[in-house]
C-alpha cells in the first residue's frame, strides 16, 4: 500500500504529536486570510465559488431517493436556495457498511495520510468555506474565516494526531515468550488488529458548523470507520462542501467515497433520532443544544456517544486592576458573533459592595456601567459593529434578547446595526440586564445569544457558589474570573477547576475567554453537564476503534 | 508531598510501561506459589490467615449501621460462616465523597505509589487470598493461586500502567505564546489538572473475584476516583480482604481509609441496582451475567460503564496437524475450572464429512472420539482431575449441567469426582453434547460451565458463519481455530477478528485459548456484545478522569 501521502503530509503530524505534547500555540494552518498566503485571487475566487453553489441542487454522487431539501436563509437577509440530495437513510447506511472494509483493512498510515490530505484540501478552499460559514451561520467573515476554516481545520488535525498516536500505541505484531521450565518455553505470535466501531453519525449544528464536526468526523474516519454527516438543516453548506472534498480525496486514492456521506433533511421532516438510533451506527458525535444532546445520549443506547453541548457562563469579578482593560474585555467577549458561541458568557457577577479597582474603590454601578459604556463603544462604529457582531444565526435567538429585557432592569438594550453591504441582516448589540442574585429562575438557564446578566453578589464565595451550581446543573464551558490577589485567585480557580469549570482568569487585551486553541485548550472538559467529551484527549478518540487479538504459536 | 512510595515502585511502574509496548511475556509478581519467592511460611501462614477469618465477623471501620450479611460456602463443601458489616450506602457514599479532595489533589505519582504499594501488599498476601479464592469460586489452589493473586495483580497493575500513562501524557502546566503582530505577542500560562470523574463501583463476579475486579478498582483509584467494592454474595472473602489491605495502606500514607469501602450485600436483599445507579456514582466496572450487565448498561446512565459479560466462545476445527496435541489442549481448556472461565470453549464445530489430520482423513465421529477420550484421560486419576476441575461454584451451573444432558446426542456424560480432601466438593467432569448445526437454539447461548456442545458443520465456511453470528448476537471472549493450510487459516483469522473476535490459532501444548496474559494480551475486545470495555487500552482508563484547564496571562 502507498504511503505516499502519509509521506507527504508527515512534517504536519509529527508537529502536531509535538504541539499536542508541548502545548505551545502552533498552527499549519494559516488563520490570517491573505492573498500572500492563499494566493491573490483566493478571495475572490472563493466567494464566487459560494456564488456559483446559490440558486442551484448540490449534487453528491451517493445513494438517494430522489428527493432534494433545503432551505438555508444568509442571517445577513437572502435565502441560498441551494438544495441537497434529501437523505436516503437505508441507502446510504448500506453504501456505507459496503465502503468500510477496503478502508477498515487499509494501513493506518494510509488512512492517516488520507485524512491528512482532505485536511490539506479543506484549508486550500477556507475562503469558499468562510463564505458557506458567514452565511449560513451569520458570523463576520474573519470569524467565517478562522473558525469556519484554519481553526477548524486545526480541531480536525489535532483528532487525527491523537487517533494516529493510540493506534500506533502498540505494536501490530509481537512476540510473547515465557520460560515454563528450566529448559523449555513456549513462544506465541500476536496480532493487534485495529476494527473500526462502526458507522459513525456526525451531528452538526447552526452556529459551527465545521469547528465543531471536523474533530468527531476525522477522528472516526482516521480510525476507519465510515461517516454520515448529519448537518444543521440551517448550516448545511460547509459540511456539504466539506462532505465533497473528502469524497474527491477517498475516491482519488481508490476508496469508496460512500465513506462520507451527507444526511441533509428539514426541520419539517426531521431525521437525527433516526440516524443516531439505527443499530447501524456505532458512534455518534453530536454538537447542539443540551435538550437534544441529553436526548441522544439516553436514547442512542448502540452507540458510544460523544455530546457538546450548552452551559451557563460566568464571569466573575472580585477585584481589577484596571477597570477600562477589564470592561474592553469582557465587551469584546460578550459581542463576538452575538454571543451565539457556547464559550460567551452569560451571567457576570459582581458584588454589590462594590470593587477594588487597583486599590480604589468602585461601586457596582460603577462597575456595571464601565461594562455598558464599554460595549457602547465597541458598537458606536456600525462597521466595526456588524463585523464583530455578525449576525443572528435564528428567530429563536431574535425572540429571546426580546424575552430577556423583562427579565430585569435593563442596562443596555439591545439594538438594531444597519449592515451596509447586507441591508436585510439581523444585527443586534448586548442587551444588558441587571438581576437580582436570588432570581435563579432567570440566570441559571442558557440565554443563547447577545443576552448578558450582570448580578450584584454578597461577595466572591456567593459568586463561586452560584457559578458552581449553574455549572453542576447545565454545565460550563467557560468561565472568567477577575482577582488580582493571587492567592484569593488560585482558592477561586482550585473550587472552579475541582467543579470541572474550566477557568480563564484575568484576561485583559487581546486574548478573550471565548477562544479555545487546538493543540492547548481542551474544549469543553467533559466533568460537568455541558458535554460528555472534550476535544481533543484520549478519551474522544480511543473508543472508536478496538483491538483484535489473533494468536499464533511461532 | 513525599514520592517515596513511587520511587520505591519505580521500576516496577518503568517495567510496566516497557511490557505494555513490547507486549512480550512480562510480570513482576511470581506466580509460582513457591517458599523461595514468597518465604517458607507463606503458605502455612496463609491457609492459617484463611482460616482465622472463618466462624467470625470481618470487622471493617467503614461507616455501617450495624447489620451484617454473610453467606459463603465453599464449593468444597462447608460454609465460610464470615459476616460482613451490611452496606450503609448512604454512609459509604457519604464518606466516599468526603475522602476525595484530599486524594483528587495528591500529586500523580503520590497516587501512583500509593497504588503500586497496595499491590505489592496484595501480593504478599497471596497465598491468604488464594484460600480465599479457592473457597469462594471453586478454584483449584494452583488456578486460585496464580488467577486470584499474582495474575490479578498483573491486571491491576497493568491498569495502574495505562493510567499513569494516560494522566503524564499532556503536561501538568505549559506556556502558550502567540505573535499577535509584527512586534507583539500575548503568553498565557496554562494548567491542566487532573480532575476524577466521580465516585467508582466495581461489580465482583463469582468466579475471578479478583482477576476481574482489579483492572476498573486500580484505574479508578490512581485516577482520583473514591471506590465502592461490590462483591458478589458468594465471593466476598477475596474483594474484602483486597478492601482492607488497600484501606491500610491509604491511612498510612495519611489518605482517608474510605477511598475504598466494601458495600457486601445478600442475595436476598441485593443493593448492586441501587448503587450503581446512584448519581453521585460516575465510573461503574462490571463483570457477571450478560443479562445483569446490559441491566446495568441500560440503566447507570449517569456514569461511565466498563462491562465484562459473557460469551459464546468456539472452536473451528479444519484441519490438524496431530489429533491428539489438539485433542489433549482443548480437553484441558473445557476442563479447566470446570468451564466456568468466561474464556472456556463451550461449541466444537467440526465438519461432518470429517477432517484432514496431518494428510490422513479422520472422519467426524474420530475427531469427536478423540476429544472424548482426552477428556477421559485427563480425568481418569481423581487427584489430578479435582486440581483442574476445581469445583462448581453455583446451584445454577450444578442444574445447568443436568438439564444440558437433553439438548442432544451425549458423547461423554458429567460425572462426580471424589476429592480425597474435601469429600463434599461438588467436583463435575465435563458434559459433551453433539448437537445438529440447525440446533441454533441449543448452542446459540451460553451455557456456563463443564458444558460442550460438538456441531457438525458442513464445512469451515459454516463453522465461521456460526461462530460469527453467535458472536454478534451473544458475544465471543475467545475463540480457537485449528487449520493447518497457513492462507485459509489466515483468511479465517481475518474474517473472525474482522468481526471483532480473539482468535488463538493451532494451541496445542501448554498454551491454552482460555488463557490472556497481562501486559500483552487483551482481554474481551470490546468490539462484540461480551462486554463494551478491555483490559486494557487506553478507553479503559481514560474516561476515568477528565482534564480542567486554567488559563492566567504571563
Amino acid at each position: 500500500m502507498s504511503h505516499a501521502l502519509f509521506d507527504t503530509h508527515k512534517k504536519t503530524l509529527d508537529d502536531a504529536r509535538a504541539a499536542i505534547k508541548s502545548r505551545d500555540f502552533w498552527s499549519p494552518y494559516a488563520e490570517i486570510p491573505s492573498g500572500k498566503i492563499y494566493g491573490e485571487t483566493a478571495k475572490k475566487d472563493g466567494l464566487a465559488a459560494f456564488e456559483a453553489r446559490r440558486n442551484k441542487r448540490f449534487d453528491i454522487d451517493q445513494p438517494s431517493a430522489g428527493g432534494t431539501v433545503g432551505g438555508e436563509c444568509s442571517p445577513y437577509g437572502f435565502a441560498l436556495n441551494i438544495t441537497y440530495p434529501a437523505c436516503d437513510l437505508d441507502g446510504i447506511i448500506t453504501a456505507a457498511q459496503g465502503a468500510m472494509p477496503g478502508w477498515r483493512d487499509a494501513d493506518i498510515e494510509v488512512r492517516t495520510g488520507v485524512c491528512l490530505e482532505i485536511l490539506h484540501r479543506l484549508n486550500k478552499r477556507s475562503f469558499e468555506i468562510a463564505a458557506a460559514v458567514m452565511h449560513t451561520t451569520g458570523q463576520g467573515f474573519m470569524m467565517a474565516f478562522q473558525a469556519g476554516g484554519p481553526h477548524a481545520q486545526d480541531r480536525g488535525l489535532e483528532a487525527v494526531t491523537y487517533a494516529y498516536e493510540e493506534m500506533t500505541r502498540h505494536p501490530r505484531e509481537a512476540t510473547w515468550t515465557k520460560r515454563v521450565s528450566k529448559t523449555d518455553s513456549i513462544t506465541i505470535t500476536k496480532k493487534y488488529r485495529i476494527v473500526p466501531r462502526g458507522i459513525a453519525a456526525v451531528v452538526g449544528c447552526s452556529t459551527f458548523p465545521t469547528w465543531n464536526s471536523y474533530p468527531g468526523l476525522f477522528a472516526s474516519l482516521v480510525t476507519g470507520n465510515a461517516v454520515i454527516v448529519k448537518p444543521h438543516p440551517g448550516a448545511v453548506l460547509p459540511l456539504a462542501i466539506t462532505v465533497e472534498i473528502a469524497r474527491s480525496v477517498l475516491a482519488e486514492n481508490g476508496f469508496d467515497a460512500n465513506l462520507v456521506t451527507l444526511s441533509a433533511d428539514s426541520g419539517d421532516a426531521p431525521i437525527t433520532k433516526e440516524l443516531v438510533c439505527r443499530p447501524e451506527i456505532g458512534i455518534v458525535d453530536y454538537t447542539g443544544s443540551s435538550e437534544f444532546g441529553e436526548w441522544v445520549e439516553d436514547n442512542a443506547r448502540q452507540a458510544v456517544v460523544f455530546t457538546e453541548k450548552a452551559g451557563v457562563n460566568a464571569t466573575i469579578v472580585d477585584s481589577l486592576d484596571d477597570l477600562k482593560a477589564f470592561s474592553g474585555n469582557l465587551a469584546f467577549s460578550l459581542s463576538l458573533y452575538s454571543g451565539q458561541m457556547c464559550t460567551a458568557p452569560q451571567n457576570v457577577f459582581i458584588p454589590k459592595s462594590g470593587v477594588d479597582v487597583g486599590g480604589e474603590h468602585k461601586s457596582f454601578d460603577e462597575v456595571a456601567g464601565a461594562i455598558v459604556k464599554a460595549v457602547d463603544w465597541l458598537h458606536s462604529d456600525a462597521s466595526r459593529a456588524v463585523e464583530i457582531l455578525g449576525a443572528i444565526q435564528s428567530d429563536a435567538t431574535l425572540k429571546r434578547i426580546g424575552a430577556a429585557a423583562g427579565d430585569g432592569e435593563v442596562l443596555r438594550q439591545s439594538e438594531s446595526v444597519a449592515h451596509a453591504q447586507f441591508p436585510e441582516a439581523r444585527v443586534r448589540t448586548p442587551l444588558i440586564v441587571k438581576v437580582d442574585a436570588d432570581r435563579q429562575d432567570v440566570f441559571m438557564r442558557e440565554m443563547f445569544g447577545p443576552i448578558t446578566y450582570i448580578i450584584p453578589t454578597e461577595s466572591t464565595d456567593h459568586a463561586l457558589a452560584l457559578t458552581i451550581a449553574a455549572a453542576q446543573r447545565h454545565g460550563a464551558i467557560s468561565c472568567g474570573l477577575y482577582a488580582v490577589d493571587a492567592p484569593k485567585r488560585d482558592k477561586a480557580l482550585d473550587a472552579l477547576t475541582a467543579s470541572g469549570i474550566p477557568v480563564s482568569a484575568n484576561f485583559c487585551g487581546p486574548i478573550y475567554v471565548n477562544q479555545n486553541a487546538a493543540f492547548s485548550d481542551f474544549h469543553v472538559t467533559g466533568a460537568n453537564p455541558a458535554g460528555n467529551a472534550t476535544f481533543c484527549d484520549a478519551a474522544f478518540v480511543a473508543p472508536r476503534f478496538r483491538i483484535v487479538e489473533s494468536r499464533i504459536p511461532a
